[in-house]
C-alpha cells in the first residue's frame, strides 16, 4: 500500500506492508482525510517538539529529529476491511467509520496519525480499535465525516469555557477551529459571536456557520469592538489562529474579567506580561483534545445537517498532492480545510474560491 | 503631622499638614499599619511600573521615575478625629475604623496608600470616604484591624477559583496572604489544604490557621505530593510567594486539570511554556483586590475570632522603623506581618520568635 512518511520536514510517498490487526483492532481503508494545522505544525515545527520532550525527560536525551517519523493523518473517514482476533464484529465488512485517533495494544495506547509507530489516514490502509469505531449514516459524504475531530476539538474548547448562553464571545480566527467553535456555540445557545479573520471569505463562511459579526482585524479592533457589544456581559475570546503571538496579544489587549481559551499546540516558549493579566483578571484556559462523548456529539451534529460543512472544505487532494496542499495552506491565508483522498492520484483541487 | 513618602527606592519621614476632608470625606488618625508586599515591591521595583504605564500609554511617555511618589499604606486601622462636609455622622468622633483603601473625590477615586497624591496609613492622618468606612467591634484590637485588608485579599482569590469544598487544595507560600488564602479556604469548607513555604515557623502557623498539610518544596516536590493527596479530586493552588519566577514554575509542575491562581502583582514580562498548560489543560486564573462585600466579611472573620491572626503578626514598628522593618521583611523570609504605629517612635520589635 502506499503510505506517508514525515522525515526531516518532508513528506514522503512510500510503499510498505498492509499492517495487520492484533486484537481488538480491525484494518480500515482511508476513505478522507483532512489535513490539520498540527500536520503542518508537526511539520514545520517538529525539531523544537524533540528538544522541548528532549529537556523535559519525555524522550531519551540521545533522540534527535529523526524520532518524529510520523505517518500522519488523524482526522479520517474509513472503510472496514478486516477484523482482528478478540473482536465483536457489530458492523459489516465495508461499513463506513471513524473513530477518536486512539490506538489500544493491551494496556497500551498510541495516537493515530500523531505518534511514530502507527500508522494515520495519510496511508492507504490503517488500524483502529474496534471499541473506538462509530457508523457513519449512509448520506453522510465520507469527506464530512473526516471533519468529526476538528469539530470536537472546537466542541471541546467551548465546553471548557463552561460559558453561559449570555456570554459575549470572540472567535479570534476562523479556520476549521474557529468554525467549529462557532457551530458548538451555536448548539450551546450563544447567540453573540464575533469571528474575526483577515480573509474576506473565511468571514463569509463564518456567518454561515452562524457568527453574528465579523471584522477583519487588520482594518478594525477587535477588542474594543467585543466589550462594546458585550457591554455588561461575560466575555469570552476563543484563539483559533493557533500562533504563539496571540497569546501575548490577547493578554494584553483582552477586556477586563474576559476568559480567553487557547487552543492551539505551541512548541516554543513566549513572554507575557503578566501585569495586564492581574490587573484584568483574566481566565486563561488552555484546552486540548475532547472527550469520547463530545467526538460523537460532533458526528452527531454533522448527521443532523446542524452546519453547511461543505463550505469549510476548500480543496481535495491525491496522495500525491499531499506536499503541494501543505504547501498551499502555509503559504495563504485562503484555504480552510483540505481533503486527502488517499486512493486517487492526483493534485490539488480547489472546491470553492476562497 | 509625620508622613512617610516613598521616593526613588527610599522612604523619607516628612513633616506636612494634616490635610483637609472634602465633600463625603473623614479625617482619620492612623492607628495601626500593616507592611504590604506591594508596598515593598513598589519601592524595589516601581521604575518598572512606570515604564510599563509609560508604554501602554497610561503614563506621558516623559513621566520619569518621580512620577511614583507614594505615601504608603492601605492596610490600616483608624481613628475618627473630623468629618469633613456633606458627611451624614453616624459614627461618633473617635470610634475606630477600618475601609477599603479608596477615597472618593467627586466623581474620581484613588487609592489609599497606592496612588500619588493621596495620604497612606504610613502617615499620622489621612483621609477616607464615609461610605467605605467599617467600625471597628470593641474587644477587636486595632492591629488585628489592619489585617482585614491583606485577609480580602485572600478571599477574593478563593472566591476567582469558583472552587468546590471537595478540592485538594495546594497554597504556595505562607505568608500573609498565603494565610489569608487558608483562613478563607476553612471558612468555604474546604478541607484537603497543603501548605508549603521555605520557613518551618511560617508551617507551623499555616498549620495553626487550617492547613491540613504542610512541607518544605526544598525538601520535596509539593506538585508531586498534591496529586497523591488529591487522587481524583479537583486541584486547585495558589500561588502566594508573589515572585514572577513562580508563574513557569507552577505552568511546568501542576498537575493535569489543575486551577491555578494568581496573587502577586509583576511588573516584568516572564517567559512561560504554553506547551505545559496545553497538555495539561490548565486553568490560570489572575486574582486583583477585592469587593466591598469581601472586604466587609474579612472584617467580620476577625471580629468573629475565626482565626489565630495574633501568629500572622511577627512584628511591630514605630514610624522612624520603617526602613528597618523594609529591609527586615525583603532580606529574610522569617517575617510575616510587620504592624507600623505611627505615633511611636520605636525600631522593629519581634513579637514572636521566627
Amino acid at each position: 500500500m502506499q503510505s506517508v512518511l514525515m522525515r526531516d520536514r518532508q513528506l514522503y510517498i512510500e510503499e510498505v506492508e498492509v499492517p495487520e490487526p492484533g486484537p481488538g483492532q480491525v484494518l480500515v481503508k482511508s476513505l478522507a482525510c483532512g489535513i490539520c494545522g498540527s500536520d503542518l505544525h508537526m511539520t514545520l515545527h517538529g525539531n523544537d517538539f524533540v528538544e522541548l520532550m528532549k529537556r523535559e525527560g519525555m524522550l531519551d536525551a540521545s533522540a534527535d529529529a529523526s524520532a518524529l517519523q510520523l505517518r500522519l493523518g488523524h482526522e479520517f473517514c474509513a472503510e472496514i476491511v478486516r477484523y482482528g482476533p478478540e473482536t465483536a464484529r457489530e458492523l459489516t465488512v465495508g461499513s463506513r467509520v471513524t473513530s477518536i485517533p486512539f490506538l489500544h495494544s493491551g494496556d497500551e495506547t498510541q495516537g493515530i496519525g500523531t505518534e511514530p509507530g502507527t500508522f494515520g489516514a495519510y496511508s492507504q490502509y490503517f488500524l483502529l480499535s474496534e471499541r473506538n469505531m462509530l457508523e457513519i449514516a449512509p448520506d453522510l459524504p465520507s469527506e464530512a465525516a473526516a471533519l468529526t475531530e476538528p469539530l470536537a476539538v472546537g466542541l471541546h474548547a467551548v465546553n471548557v469555557a463552561a460559558l453561559t448562553p449570555d456570554a459575549a464571545v470572540m472567535v479570534v480566527g476562523c479556520g476549521p477551529i474557529g468554525l467549529a467553535c462557532i457551530s458548538a456555540l451555536k448548539r450551546r445557545g450563544v447567540n453573540t459571536i464575533l469571528a474575526t479573520d483577515l480573509q474576506q471569505a473565511k468571514r463569509k463562511v463564518a456567518m454561515q456557520f452562524g457568527a453574528s459579526y465579523t471584522l477583519d482585524p487588520s482594518q478594525q479592533d477587535e477588542c474594543e469592538y467585543l466589550s462594546r457589544i458585550a457591554e455588561s456581559r461575560p466575555v469570552v475570546l476563543f484563539e483559533c489562529v493557533g500562533s504563539p503571538r496571540m497569546i501575548p496579544n490577547l493578554i494584553r489587549r483582552a477586556p477586563e474579567h474576559a476568559t480567553i481559551v487557547f487552543i492551539g499546540i505551541h512548541s516554543c516558549d513566549i513572554s507575557i506580561s503578566p501585569f495586564y493579566a492581574t490587573m484584568k483578571q483574566l481566565n486563561l484556559k488552555f484546552s486540548y483534545y475532547y472527550t469520547p462523548e463530545e467526538f460523537q456529539e460532533s458526528l452527531m451534529s454533522l448527521a443532523a445537517n446542524a452546519m453547511p460543512w461543505q463550505s469549510m472544505i476548500t480543496g481535495r487532494v491525491g496522495i500525491d498532492g499531499i506536499s503541494e496542499a501543505f504547501d498551499a495552506l502555509q503559504q495563504t491565508g485562503e484555504h480552510c480545510k483540505i481533503i486527502i483522498e488517499p486512493w486517487r492520484v492526483g493534485t490539488l483541487l480547489a472546491t470553492r474560491t476562497p
